[in-house]
């Protein structure tokens, strides 16, 4: 069953915009102010104001005003989940690999993996 | 500069919503049917079918039509970059953490981090 709206959701789309992952990128570097974010983006400040809102809402940035400026950091960690799904999906793939790989060597010794015991006869494989 | 379209884009675009997640979990664990990959999710056939064409057009699933049967496959190859990018970024943070906890260590001995040399006064730190 499909669940409606997940923090993961909110962490890919926040980081399928080149823009937004730029941000994330200078901010990784360290704190900086909206306009120092800003400065190498070829847009207008309130755009980079929206980008930075759907970063906010993510939770992969925060922000915080003092007096005319508001200073961004990201949040180290808001990618762990993102980063968990992605090794979860790897792992689950390399377990299937395995299997065929048993499989194979199962049904024919002669294609053995490379994660299996040597051949007994070697000169099958060198053949 | 930030750049038009890019494959990073598509692949979080993808991710970014829980019935793709799902469909790409289900083919983690191997090759499915699109009536297959259906059977789970409270959708019809079709919308299924058009995240499927979302997913193949950021390359994480290839499918092929063989008589009236389309088989669907992860790539799992796709989400390296992905995974990459989330990585570069916590390496940055980590080492802006280690200059920050270097700096830390210079300024006041007091408040060495726990990668540095154990403080000469322990009771320093108790109190």
């Amino acid at each position: 069953m499909v669940q409606p709206a997940a923090p993961l959701d909110l962490t890919f789309q926040a980081l399928a915009d080149p823009t937004r992952r730029a941000m994330v990128e200078r901010l990784s570097r360290g704190p900086a102010s909206v306009s120092m974010l800003a400065k190498p983006l070829s847009m207008t400040l309130s755009a980079v104001v929206q980008h930075l809102a759907i970063l906010e809402a993510s939770g992969l940035v925060t922000s915080e005003k003092v007096g005319r400026v508001r200073t961004c950091r990201v949040e180290p960690r808001a990618l762990d989940s993102a980063e968990r799904w992605i090794s979860e999906r790897r792992a689950s793939w390399e377990r299937r690999f395995d299997r065929l790989d048993a499989l194979l060597a199962e049904t024919d010794p002669a294609t053995r993996p490379r994660t299996s015991k040597p051949l007994t006869s070697k000169s099958k494989r060198s053949r």
